[in-house]
């Protein structure tokens, strides 16, 4: 199968806030208050738990269908830390991202917990946004 | 400073789209018809994008000022390739999610190219979703 593209274009409306479109929808990105922004829309972070946890809905019921396992119902919460002191140039002592990120799976399902246990070996693998946090990815950048 | 945490609580709506809360905003993620979804939403993918452009815009903007350059306007635009067959479970030749990601930052101001290098490397270090992109990230689950 050929390689599938992915983009975004938008543009900085004020210094925390962006309007990007991808495809036909409009996403917005802002800062609370307290990080200079109006709070008018999610922040940058929370838009990676939101790809995150959509990626883990798609492949966790993908790869169950192909398990022939029956999910009934299915939650996904994801937390993570961040340390903001290298985002505002006040020290180097901690990484700028998360610094972890703990995923809740609350699969209501007849499955053995084998098989659950099976079926999450998967989703790791497979889930694209799960590859591109637990390991690196090339950025490019043009100016 | 303290750690700031960030989480989303949602749910599986159907196996394709998901619905969750990061404080007063409701995210959804979908696919499209071809992926077998509704394309009510954006994609997971589309999302980690969104935040990236998001996270550039405030920390080009934050490290901009920090430097006395005023930046006039500012496009970003980020596009990435991903191969959808360890996705699809159809190989493992390649990995899962986007193999690489380009970033194209327009930023009109009178500042130097040589100004612009410096505010780029300082950016890339100091943004958040940069970070967790560029290098691995623990991802704990739980069941």
């Amino acid at each position: 199968m050929e390689d599938l593209i992915f983009s975004i274009n938008g543009k900085s409306v004020n210094p925390t806030r962006y309007e990007g479109k991808v495809r036909q929808f409009s996403i917005a990105v802002d800062e609370p208050e307290n990080f200079g922004g109006k709070d008018s829309a999610p922040t940058p972070v929370e838009y990676i738990l939101a790809g995150y946890a959509g990626c883990l809905n798609v492949v966790v019921n993908l790869i169950a269908k192909e398990m022939g396992i029956t999910i009934k119902s299915l939650e996904i919460n994801i937390t993570g830390d961040i340390n903001p002191e290298k985002l505002l140039g006040i020290s180097d002592k901690e990484r700028a991202g998360f610094k972890s990120l703990n995923i809740q799976l609350d699969i209501n399902s007849d499955a053995s917990s084998d098989m659950i246990q099976k079926l999450l070996t998967q989703v790791k693998e497979r889930c694209p946004v799960n590859d591109n946090l637990a390991n690196t990815t090339p950025v490019n950048y043009s100016i």
